[in-house]
């Protein structure tokens, strides 16, 4: 049927995965090389060059930044493993009430029951499938927590590297940081695709042929990956902006430091939040996202004819498309890294908006093979399990290729309104002549702008790929989208790197050349982060709808009519939910700052010469309260999502629950790119005034000036919008579609109780 | 079949109507004893309590408020003169419009046509009905501009006139305030009644029994008051806050002068934004929740079994609804200005809450005697003309009590999240210690928060309604929410109407007692003009439900399925379009703020002695800006609105514009309900603080200190939101509800031409 075979579908996927975990740990070793040891220096062949610079910043600064490096690498692990500890308690009872709830399904039976879909078949026991569900659950807990670690651990190692590698020149810093962001988005693609296609094979060990289960088994993965998500993103999301504006406030505002300034108690804590928040947290929801969509696929897949008719390539389809994806980012990736050479700060943004565009045009031609070697020529999807579609070949090609642009229509809509270079963030920091209140009257505005062309974006991809192949349409389409993460992931964990190298040089009191270059590479960062969070939203929407239609399929939905009452309050509830969850996500923000603000004052009040630089603070508690903060905030969010779906499912049944899955949806992914787009706006209207680039720009600055002091309170009330409520709602959305997707047998089979009555 | 006979329900509803304006006349009379000019004062039989009084607040002091009163009642009456200019254009070539498309349904053929829901039956040809339909049309947009134009006019006639009497004593100004509130919301609940009936009786004696076309050409009614709101809310919603943004930013912000300083250029437009936005955009704003609930309640009816058995009584059971809420409003008025009297400023607040909780309770009364009189004891109510719904007389009840207690209960959440009285307000008062960031972080997170209880109450609401009586119950639901729209009206308009007495206090310089006084009913104002926005966005909520059930009718959909690709993409386009409309509209308060700024700065820097007092500045220009501005501002968000159910429908056809109504309805009431409480919020706020009523408070103050100043950019940041961004998103979700719904047939035959090809 396909001109790929399923021996050659068996060796490719692993090779791919195999390919992208040793391009990572290349990538890592390269960096390994630049030491952060003024005694390992010495062993070099010292050039002149290398000379002439150790008398500004020589040897003892280096060992400043060593220690700098070390106290954010500490952090960050003693945030991740407190974190980690809470999850472990909360996703082990969370396991346990999947394998109980799926158990209870047909009475905890453990003999064969008849299909849902082949009705003539027998199928394994819904106990079986339980529990190879909690395994799977397992393992994409497992795998997401290891991938954010490692994240995190290439990123606290390539920070102070990258700093010092400034000195040689921005090119050499910049090769740094993307190297390291690399690292973190090849191993998470690669290990990502590898773990789920081992769990596959693993598990068609005991299902043999019988695909339904299998992948209903499946898609545990994608829920352990958003579970995860979950933590790292509010978790991380509060931390970060609890720790960022704790800082501020009382640093710029009331002291009159500058930023990074290492006599701000709250400074390392601030540089930790960028790596758990940024690097970790954005890590395990890409991934979370990556692994949703593919188990959405798989499993509508599954029930469709390429299940029926056991077609292994083609029903391995999504993972061929992450294989390829992997191989088009490590060629796109030469093109930052070796094809090309920066030599000027103002070379950055475009070589990492060049990656975006390379990775797209080249995995459009990858789609287009995966397409055609992969699937067969015509074949049928499925809707819902019933009515057929007849779909080509190349009909699926559109369906990925659809996906995959509308990602780069995002992301290039978002850098426009966020980067400083073009007139919607200039008008924002032009309103700041007449005071904060116009300056954030404005952002607000700009951020609701934001949302139009996206949305019509995403519409068109889901009216394409839908059209034509139905919700399998839907969920390649979301692959499509997330084909590229590896790109994606390296130029957004390169933000956060090159803005903890910034942190240090300040820290480490390195010379302003060096400073000036990082922020270089840090304000091109700023934009690749709105774009990554463009990407992330994007995804997230593409994704949470598949989700919806595996739901729907596996609640046994023919349709979701607004028309019923029952669909209708869902759907202004659901619409209503991420209003709720932001509400708790940025009061939460508001909260730990207010802790982090007073401690910061005390240890100012306090201990002697901290003003004067000469004692030191103590960063640690700083670190302890973010820490302690975030865990405890993230709960009442954390159980508003988690519970949803739990409690609608049960008291009000399959129907009302569709009807909050899709209000959620379409209400949620507004709200998150209005708020991350208002934030990175109000941020760069800011760097725009302090940069002073332009005659424009000049006039509204310098630093300190009353258009400035508008600006930063702009930017203070972006953090939380676009760090922690506006990317906490890409989880809000996912997660509760997967959660209802695992639940759904059950819910059908015991939900709605409160209709019964 | 009914206990009430339809000789008898033909007299009691002009009756309860001309009672009803009789009622608001005798209140307008009462407040004209109340002397403006100090030679009729003379006359007076002058009490020694008179006299003493004059000798602070003498005869000059009366004749500078008279001028005031004379300035503002001109600025308001030339910007609605100007309004209704571009209005008139407008509409007439929207009436044009619904003609001609209307007409071209059956392709302008004269003959009689096949019933759509009584195939056996011979139905009045398309182009007599659209003739019918842009009479009612232009009879709404009259009977709104008249409501919306008196409204203005009393409240500007007693703003002069309450502070007067507030040198009597503070009940005496209350009762003028809340008298004259009276007279507006009479005059429109009872108008607006009128001229339905008027209009039904009149269309009657052409369509004779055939209910379908005739209640299908009354849904112009709703469509006209729909639009003309458009441009009150909209409109004056720039207006109002163009002026007010623009007066503070230059006023206290850099001159440092207090709130309605005569030096201030722009105080004049300030005070003439109150009265033109929260009067007279606020009034027909309500006039269309009115007119539009009560057409789509009688759509459904007359397609229902009320319609095909020709049961009169039971078919004006809406009208005998909104007839009974005049009765029982007229009842509660007495309890505020006759039955009670306020001796103490601390009454205000309670006396004016009272009111809400008597007319709901006695207004529950008046359902069930009306159901129990009006309705046969069982009946059958057709879901889409199609499935027939059996119902007990006391099912309806229950269908319009849900209404009108879900009110209610938004009523008083609204003030518990907006009133400083209450734990949400303080905490973001207190928020302001750490600056304007936190201020503004706390209050969108309020804002966010506010949403919860009242999606609760409506989404019970509409279950209730909907499992009951489907969609003739959410509209019924709908006018038991606006029932007691007469009260709601008269305690919402006694809002600005103590607002601008406050203000003529200040601007004519009266001595302190008498602005504390007027600042006491400002207060409260504010809590109420919150309430009064929170059972406008509940009741667009029900409204634009009931329209949209209309609509799908009418439309012959018999499912709107979410699974379908045309539902969803409306679904997520919709959900975006209150991003959108309300970029433009707080992008719109900003620019007209701006040009503001520069004309006030401009007279502060050019006449000379402006700043002394000497020399009086030149008002008439500001008002001339603001009025310029809002009409052109309008344009683009009144596009939006008109354009897209044409655009969708013609393009898309009716599936998608469905999805787009859903999507905007379930995505807007949330941002509308939000912006208006974070705006309420901030301001009482900011109250909070200047009052320094308790320990907390005078922590923070006074007035000057730094979270003072914090909390004025919060209260500038809400303007827009509460003022013009958030109530106008009640018009978005209505109008284009109700345009859909009037275009519905030529949707339906020649709709969707980009999917025919």
């Amino acid at each position: 049927m396909t001109i790929l075979s399923a021996t050659l579908t068996e060796v490719l996927i692993p090779l791919a995965a195999i390919i992208g975990i040793a391009f990572a740990l290349y990538q890592w070793y390269l960096v390994s090389f630049i030491s952060v040891s003024p005694a390992a220096k010495s062993e070099d062949d010292g050039c002149a060059e290398e000379h002439l610079l150790e008398e500004a910043d020589g040897p003892e600064k280096v060992v400043k930044c060593a220690e700098i490096q070390e106290a954010i690498s500490l952090g960050a692990n003693s945030f991740l493993l407190t974190e980690y500890k809470y999850l472990g308690a909360f996703l082990g009872a969370f396991a346990i009430i999947i394998f109980l709830f799926l158990g209870s399904v047909k009475n905890f039976s453990t003999s064969k029951q008849k299909c849902v879909y082949d009705t003539s078949a027998e199928c394994a026991p819904a106990l079986v499938t339980a529990a190879f569900t909690t395994v799977a659950f397992i393992l994409g807990v497992l795998t997401s927590v290891l991938s954010g670690y490692l994240g995190m651990k290439i990123a606290t190692y390539a920070n102070a590297r990258t700093t010092l590698e400034a000195r040689k020149g921005v090119g050499k810093a910049f090769i740094t940081a993307f190297r390291s962001g690399s690292v973190m988005g090849f191993l998470l693609a690669a290990s990502g695709l590898f773990v789920l296609y081992i769990a596959i094979n693993l598990f068609k060990i005991y299902y043999g042929t019988e695909w339904e289960g299998l992948f209903e088994a499946i898609t545990g993965y994608g829920l352990g990956g958003s579970s995860v998500a979950l933590f790292g993103r509010v978790g991380g999301g509060i931390y970060t902006k609890a720790a960022d504006v704790g800082a501020d406030l009382v640093g710029k505002v009331e002291r009159n430091i500058p930023e990074d300034d290492p006599r701000n108690p709250a400074v390392i804590a601030d540089n930790v939040g960028d790596n758990v928040g940024d690097i970790a947290g954005m890590g395990s929801d890409l991934f979370g996202s990556f692994a949703e969509s593919s188990c959405a696929a798989l499993v509508v897949a599954s029930i469709s004819s390429f299940g029926t008719e056991h077609d292994f390539t083609a029903m391995c389809f999504p993972l061929l498309i992450s294989s390829m994806g992997i191989i088009v980012c490590l060629v796109t990736t030469l093109f930052a890294t070796d094809f090309y050479e920066i030599n000027d700060t103002k070379q950055i943004e475009p070589t990492l908006k060049r990656q975006l565009i390379i990775s797209t045009i080249l995995m459009t031609l990858g789609i287009l093979l995966v397409c055609y070697l992969a699937l067969p020529s015509y074949f049928h999807i499925y809707n819902m399990g019933s009515t057929p579609r007849g779909v080509h070949w190349w009909g699926l090609f559109f369906c990925v290729a659809v996906g995959l642009w509308a990602g780069l229509i995002i992301g290039y809509t978002t850098e426009y309104f966020t980067s400083n270079a073009y007139s919607p963030v200039q008008d924002v920091a032009d309103s700041c002549r007449t005071g904060a209140a116009t300056n954030v009257i404005f952002g607000l505005a700009l951020g609701y702008k934001s949302v139009i062309i996206p949305i019509f974006a995403i519409a068109v991809a889901i009216y394409v790929s839908y059209s034509i192949a139905v919700f399998y349409g839907v969920a390649v389409a979301a692959l499509g989208m997330l084909s590229t993460i590896a790109t994606g992931l390296a130029i957004d964990a390169y933000g956060p790197i090159s803005d903890n190298a910034g942190g240090i040089a300040e820290m480490a009191g390195l010379s302003h050349s060096i400073r000036e270059r990082t922020d270089a590479l840090d304000a091109a960062g700023n934009t690749t982060a709105a774009i990554g969070k463009g990407f992330a939203i994007g995804s997230a929407a593409l994704v949470s709808l598949a989700l919806f239609g595996a739901y729907v399929s596996r609640a046994s939905l023919s349709t979701v009519d607004v028309l019923s009452a029952r669909v209708f309050i869902g759907l202004i509830v659901g619409a209503m939910l991420p209003y709720w969850f932001s509400a708790m996500t940025m009061k939460s923000v508001g909260k730990a700052a207010l802790s982090m603000v007073e401690e910061v004052r005390r240890q100012f009040n306090t201990i002697p010469g901290l003003m004067e630089g000469i004692a030191s603070p103590d960063y640690a508690t700083c670190v302890k309260i973010s820490t302690d903060a975030s865990i405890r905030e993230m709960i009442p969010p954390g159980a508003l999502v988690m519970l949803t779906p739990l409690i609608v499912g049960i008291l009000f049944g399959v129907q009302t629950l569709a009807g909050v899955l899709a209000g959620a949806l379409v209400s949620g992914v507004q709200i998150a790119i209005s708020a991350s787009n208002t934030g990175g706006a109000w941020d760069n209207a800011k760097k725009y005034i302090e940069a002073g680039n332009s005659e424009h720009a000049r006039s509204l600055g310098p630093k300190g000036s009353d258009a400035h002091k508008a600006a930063v309170i702009g930017d203070t009330v972006g953090d939380p919008l676009k760090d922690t409520s506006g990317p906490s709602l890409n989880i809000l959305i996912k997660l509760m579609a997967v959660e209802s997707l695992v639940f759904a047998p059950f819910f059908a089979a015991h939900g709605g109780l409160l209709f019964k009555i």
